[in-house]
């Protein structure tokens, strides 16, 4: 079989371990056990104080399209799947209800950012594919955030094909950065399906296949006079690289009537040599040619060349901002958390021997605070499903674990955040375009205050349950630990 | 467009500067130019002491399959590609010959590990996805290497297709860990694909599904008693989770005379655990009863368990290990190093600004060299084409940058390293299995000193270049710093 086209199978992108929960749910007592999902996060990548959400335009396609061929059904019976099941399987419908926090929000540990209803066995089975997607593109989402802040709104291109975890997040990868701020991409395919501007630049190699750098250059120039990048470290960036691309540009660009883009530095000091180079560049008559930085950028070196005056007008990142490379993985989870019996919620908690593991029960609802005055977001506050946040009168938040911290707000506007995806199966949500989601991604990181942003020891934001949640929680707490005294 | 679909075109798997780089040469006077480009990696992962070589085979299906339709084409020439090479990537053939080192191999930094020499504007094409593939498979085989030699000879099952970076390293991630020693997987597409031996467990919503665990265990049992695996930790490991276990096997496997496959722990203190649990499952009359590990493994929690007695049979690794967490890039690149010009081969260099990123030039042969005693490998020597290793009598190696050091070695036996993959666009090469591939790595492994394996400052294993070679790269380093004086 073809490996690459097998890759294209995402209704069976999944573990063995759904199907065979699956197919025990179809065969016991609660096969029609309508069932809670929470897919929720754990910890922020690289300590920071919040992340994006990214990925839910994925679910959707992913949901809308699920369905399971005949040799996937024959393979699934070799593995021990039950007749039963697979028979089920071949007329698989999905049924749930999702409701999902919106692409681009900012987002906190421990809150549901998709939420799941439906029969058992169908809620059970979408668990791996959706956290995949959303792990992916939260992860890089969120990176590109860190890079975009730290630039100080110089442009950061995203450039990471070659070193993606595979053409997937080459791809989602360069989806989930646009989203996060970045505001080009190198990969044809994500310019291709989601419309993101390109980047362009000269390669090494092109360099080195003329007899000369400033033959080179010139070749370039003439070639692609509208579009013209160099490369100017490929021997020496001062002494050649520079002045050859000063020299093609007046030699050919010059008398065509056009100008230069850009050169790109990919090597060295690229602080002190972007000072150098834009000091030639403006002495040479060309003040308007850009200078891009490559090597192996991330927000840390980024922040720095940024406070030490580096004249560089456009970033362009890829290994470290492709993978998240300091912080290569989204910790969401997908757990149970409550089931209806007799038309009633019954809760249900997993308490773990990690208490960072313990899970919040039943279904609830997400409602964000944000200050009338500054607009500013106060905090997150989880409910039991039906109770409202009354923004009319003053509201008392305080700390799930540490209870007598306590904060009274007044003057706030509550804004549920969860909104319904499908409805028994029906796709009843309205996409917004990627460059809606990237400017609302924008907006509402705006509404966070500069202490959640910082890098380093941010502010951790509340994100807390409401009483009636609260004694949910310790309730079934306290009921398993007397079971298990 | 639908974006899940689109995925699938691996051919435009690459970034925009490819195709106007290589339109550049097709209307350039170096467009029939034959030229040679090395695909290495520069650092080895972890600061290990070797990698493993993975990702050939999807890059011999790629190869195989590349084509342009008239959709890509036409986007292409949207963004500027000209329309004589937009005619010539109609008919798109791909004529390169490609030597590279079989997939299982034990790699080193700064040596060719894919070559390839075919006219210039095909053979920059495919770098991106060249570099992708290698990279991808090569960090997750070098990973899962670092995990197995952890374990020491513990089963160690991947299980990361929730947190992985995209489905395509779900699945090809999953093929990568089983080439570096994983025995198994979660992900049903590898198993699907590569016959990858499957792992199963049970999911804490299954416990939360039922009134009781015990009776959730009790379920599983009826459903499953040829794979009965049950996990543990959702309420209390030692006082609920293992005696509810034991009390399931005991009333619904031991009547229908059928044995219990293990139990899993996914939190708290493992190594202590799973003592506790090894003896209460032995004096329950279970010693056949299997223990498995999960909770965010890694190659170093892994060796601490081992080391302190943890009494685990299976070490479940996901995030940790589909991700290579601690180290998520694997640092391929792909340079020219050398054309031909009137029958000659011309070396060709990339000086760059940072010495670790001067290139290696001319056309070169990779041979590993074995002590005929111990069969160890004792270096890697780069000669230029042509060039032999004479195995028949004493060879001195010396460090290419402190040429001081140097070594005489006699009763040895050279091996070349790369083998011929395609000759004029044609695979010549038989693709061993995915299980010879594993085996091979295993042996091949074997042939290193226990001092290039250690995970603390590993032996650094000597990658050295030909007397001649040495000489070809000296000489273009002066020449370019003569011009640039």
């Amino acid at each position: 079989m073809n490996s690459l086209n097998g890759l294209n199978n995402i209704s069976m992108l999944t573990e063995l371990y759904e199907f065979t929960t699956a197919d025990g749910y179809f065969n016991s007592p609660v096969k029609d056990t309508v069932a809670y999902f929470d897919l929720f996060f754990r910890k922020v990548p690289d300590k920071g104080g919040f992340a994006i959400m990214a990925g839910l335009s994925q679910v959707i396609e992913y949901l809308k399209n699920i369905h399971f061929t005949k040799e996937d059904i024959d393979f699934l019976r070799e593995q021990g799947i039950s007749d039963a099941f697979c028979d089920y399987l071949k007329d698989f419908k999905f049924t749930c209800d999702v409701w999902a926090i919106p692409e681009g929000t900012p987002i906190f540990p421990n809150e549901p950012i998709v939420k799941v209803r439906g029969p058992v066995v169908e809620a059970q089975l979408i668990e791996t594919a959706l956290l995949m997607f959303v792990n992916q593109q939260s992860l890089i989402a969120t990176k590109a955030n860190r890079l975009v802040r730290a630039s100080h709104s110089t442009t950061v291109a995203e450039y990471g094909t070659r070193r993606a975890q595979g053409f997937s997040q080459a791809v989602l990868g360069a989806r989930a950065a646009y989203i996060g701020g970045c505001s080009l991409t190198s990969g044809i395919i994500p310019q291709k399906l989601f419309g993101i501007p390109s980047v362009n630049t000269m390669i090494h190699s092109w360099v080195q296949m003329f007899d000369s750098e400033y033959e080179a250059f010139c070749e370039y120039a003439r070639r692609y006079p509208d579009d013209c990048t160099v490369v100017v470290d490929t021997y020496d960036t001062i002494r050649s690289g520079i002045p050859n691309a000063i020299k093609a540009f007046n030699d050919v660009l010059v008398p065509m009537g056009k100008r230069p883009n850009s050169i790109r530095i990919d090597s060295g000091d690229i602080t002190y040599l972007s000072k150098r180079a834009r000091k030639m560049l403006d002495e040479a008559g060309f003040p308007d040619c850009d200078i891009m930085a490559s090597n192996s950028l991330d927000e840390y070196l980024i922040g720095d060349m940024v406070s030490q005056g580096a004249k560089v007008d456009c970033f362009i990142v890829g290994e470290r901002l492709i993978t998240s490379a300091t912080s290569p993985l989204f910790s969401g989870v997908y757990k149970l958390c409550a089931v209806e019996k007799d038309g009633e919620i019954i809760p249900k908690i997993n308490l773990s021997e990690n208490v960072s593991k313990i899970t919040i029960p039943s279904s609830k609802s997400v409602y964000r605070l944000f200050d009338t005055e500054s607009g500013k977001a106060i905090a997150d506050v989880l409910t039991l499903d039906g109770e409202t946040v009354d923004d009319g009168k003053p509201y008392t938040l305080f700390d799930p674990d540490f209870t007598w911290k306590r904060k009274d707000i007044e003057r706030f506007v509550a804004r549920p955040l969860l909104v319904p995806i499908f409805k028994q199966g029906e796709c009843v949500y309205d996409e917004p375009s990627l460059n809606e989601i990237r400017e609302y991604c924008s907006e509402q990181i705006d509404t966070l205050w500069d202490e959640v942003k910082r890098f380093e020891n941010p502010h951790k934001y509340y994100v807390d349950l409401s009483k009636e949640l609260w004694r949910v929680r310790n309730r079934l707490i306290e009921e398993h630990k007397a079971v298990t005294k």
